[in-house]
């Protein structure tokens, strides 16, 4: 068994914009030579996000910002906002709810999802940001 | 160190039906002989959650969907349903707000959970779904 | 590759007390002398979570708990609480929401997280508890 950590990067719009890392998790698994074992996929920054999905418009568009929207809405004068001048306690809760971090198994050298289940990451923020994941391999 | 990636496969009724398959994964490790190390468990499917929770009727029954029906109720016509004609928007925001994998270590042998936790997977699509969940142990 | 698993032990309050574990683990894996691997992080209950966040009162000690206040209200008399005669459905209920592990990946021996990313136990329960969580780390 052999360990291999990687970082990938991009740019996010902010404001719960959902970015599909599937292809490039993959990649990392397809270039180091892995056949079995699992993807740590963990976001850096406590305004992210890393869940699956099934990655079509209506999910990725509308349907999650309106559930999150529900449960921590942007534009509320959170007690985080009010101590530090910031404007994006909401990204912060929504980060802690669906979590910053998941494990993907694959064997064959293929990462084991549904055919419709996609590794996203979650830019909660309320700005425009560059955004690191980190992607460590475990396996053999 | 060594790694096994096993598949459980079970029948579900869908619209949060519960079920707890910590038995099944403890089984997995009892088969291979592994002493210390984790069970990654996860589910295939977008429509699918894994966590942890206290088996019992009154919450795998009645106050989980409560809760979830709040967050994301079924029967809504989200953007998901109107574009892929799909009825099943509710399933798909309930799984990436639950997350569709849980780690759990073991030792001695044995999963370490509470008394009263057992790891559950939730089925939360809107028809019965035939279901296969993977469990990657890796440990010596 | 090696594996070590140990458990951190201290006292809650309940009612969504938020306590900072992260120089815990890091200790952890300073002691073993792990250069590259991961940290999971489980805690034992389920009434218990672990996730990250920003560690600051405003939203330890404020915004957290309204956010879940409002999906898993305490004090409401939930089937859990009828049958067993319980009162902490709520606690049970945010539990299996957040998640009870996460798995944090570190590399020069140093967790990789933001600079304020925080990793947190969450005690969800109705009263005082002396709780254990486990950290197994698995790496070289």
């Amino acid at each position: 068994m052999k360990i291999t950590t990687r970082n990938i990067q991009f740019q996010t719009k902010g404001f719960t914009h959902i970015i599909d890392i599937t292809s490039k998790v993959q990649a990392l698994i397809d270039g180091e030579g892995f056949e079995e074992g699992s993807a740590l996929v963990s976001a850096i920054g406590s305004t992210t996000g890393i869940t699956t999905i099934e990655f079509e418009p209506g999910l990725v568009n509308h349907d999650i910002a309106s559930m999150l929207d529900k449960i921590a809405p942007y534009g509320v004068n959170y007690e985080h906002n009010k101590t530090w001048g910031d404007d994006n306690g909401a990204a912060h809760l929504r980060s802690s709810l669906v979590g910053t971090s998941q494990t993907i198994p694959f064997k064959g050298g293929k990462l084991i999802l549904g055919t419709w289940q996609q590794i996203v990451f979650m830019d909660f923020d309320t700005r425009s940001r560059s955004r690191e994941v980190v992607v460590q391999i475990t396996g053999a």
